[in-house]
């Protein structure tokens, strides 16, 4: 049996937050495989979460459970969610984050009860993780809560088709590079636009100078805007929601 | 047996000193679980990892071997030091950094030799990773060195009570997310003053609104000056050692 | 078997990078130790991440398999290799970054084919992760592609004996603690010169007061430039390719 659990989380690591949910799972996983996906997040920064995610769940094992942790809600009302989705399970805040497994056909989801000894400020570590290591430990889904119906799911913005056959999108989100990555996807080629500047579509970075902009199809399928050997971001103005437009080849 | 070995260093990660430490203990305790804690701690600050350590130390499994590296005097005539505690380990330098388990009743501590072999200015490889590898092994505390009697201890500065009543304390760290941590306990409520302002005393982020500040107890018992959705520390000046007032409910 | 996989990459972490890879690997890999040695090289800095390899490699068991991704030629003509040297694997781009290895007599180098439908910007996942997985399960090295007989290679510059018996070395690369690393060396002392200041040569950091500088011999043996308590790098202007000068001893 599978007994890898991953954690992504905004909690930096220099606090030692993410050390003693560590602990607890080792704790009461003897023998689990912990993998850090990433714990320097943006702070509060659901959506880059959500993004990071989508790339790696469903390439873990069958039976990987993904602690998810982003949760500027913590001790408000808002839900604790565990999911199962693709013979894989999810544990976290409902907010959102684990859109990526909710909306797959076949997604379950269980709203788990907080202990009242639970701090109000660390669900991470008295909710989340203990959870987190009941399935790891063979748990069934059912057992963590009840069913939850309506979990929150925060969708990625659509592009949208305009009259003269321009596509217009978004930046979702900019990588470490300062790529910036769109909701564009295209196979037939054309140009991309931003800030009134035409960029060409190649195949990868390389295949334009130094220093000089072009848009490509990303690892994930979406457009990118980059730039070789700089921030594309930096360079060109670009940030989460700023305007992008794909001109298809006619 | 536990092979659980944990590492908190301010090495960084991107130099490979870490990487060096890791290929020492893999290779001297096949089939170590090697767990990262934090690498990114403020560089020689032994007072943010001696505070990290006291979260996460005693949550990981009897037989866990802690290595903590913060060691500023590295080469000098600091003594290296190896401790057991609530059926824990912890390795590393005898400069305060260990005093969360030196503090323990029942709390045993010896002191390593120093190859002669050993680089001056690299301990974390040549004495503390072989130290933690042995310990790992199964090998008895005492047979790494002598009794300590009398190891470095630092200890968490305590809050005063005034005549008026009210209590001062400090704040003792700030967290990622700008919470600034005080050494303040509360069972019955009150008021947090901070540079002149008063605070109200509130259950989570989430009951204050954006912007506001607010106190609560943290994850740890400890009072917390927090800002919903920003950094408290940044907008209210708040560093180590800044002045924080409780002044209970009456 | 050994089954440890380490990963070494300039990806970050928080956009989710790394965890696809991590997936792919313990999903090819069941069991797979895998070690994070870093994944915040600055970006595209080959030369960063072949020193911190050159430090960690080696210290690894046998059959441990290192993946090594620095590739800002990811998807053009650059080659991808595989090497066996040493007992050890190493995997990643054919751009220098493997040279530590590669330098070692009876390194073996093979060149692997890029699949088709490989993305063109992430042959970390598409090319790199399977190969390692493919290597940590044990498949034979020639297994994996046509024989390299013309790596790329990257040395660190030699220092340069002068007329005056004073050498000539520079800054190879500055640590986190801001130590100035050279490619200079000496078992018979002398002085170090850095911008016509001369520095004393000591033996570790401890030896002089706070804030002054000095020479020592570090943990690769590789002569530093080091401020107690501050970086030397920041307050006396050094960087990659800085000259520094030894005069030794007579």
């Amino acid at each position: 049996m599978s007994r890898v659990i991953t954690l992504l989380t905004d909690f930096g690591t220099a606090d030692g937050y993410v050390g003693e949910m560590k602990g607890i799972l080792l704790s009461k996983v003897p023998g689990a495989v912990l993998v850090d996906i990433a714990h320097d997040v943006a702070a509060q920064d659901v959506d880059g979460a959500r993004l990071a995610l989508a790339r790696y769940w469903q390439r873990f094992p069958a039976g990987t459970v993904h602690l998810v942790i982003v949760d500027p809600g913590v001790g408000s009302s808002r839900a604790a969610i565990a999911v199962e989705s693709e013979g894989r399970f999810l544990v976290g805040p409902d907010n959102g984050v684990l859109s990526p497994a909710l909306l797959h056909a076949g997604a379950r989801c269980v709203e788990m009860p907080v202990p009242a000894a639970a701090s109000a400020t660390f669900h991470g570590r008295d909710v989340f993780a203990p959870a987190a290591a009941a399935l790891a430990r063979g748990a069934p889904l059912d057992s963590l809560g009840q069913v939850c119906t309506t979990p929150v799911v925060r969708r990625t913005p659509e592009a949208v088709r305009r009259e003269d056959g321009s596509i217009a999108g978004v930046v979702i989100t900019v990588d470490r590079f300062g790529n910036a990555v769109t909701n564009l996807v295209t196979w037939r080629g054309g140009a991309v636009e931003v800030n009134g500047r035409r960029l060409p579509l190649v195949r990868t970075y390389a295949d334009v100078e130094s220093g000089e902009a072009a848009a490509l199809v990303g690892s994930s399928g979406l457009l990118e805007v980059a730039m070789r050997d700089r921030s594309a971001a930096a360079a060109l103005g670009l940030k989460r929601g700023s305007a992008v437009v794909l001109h298809p080849a006619s």
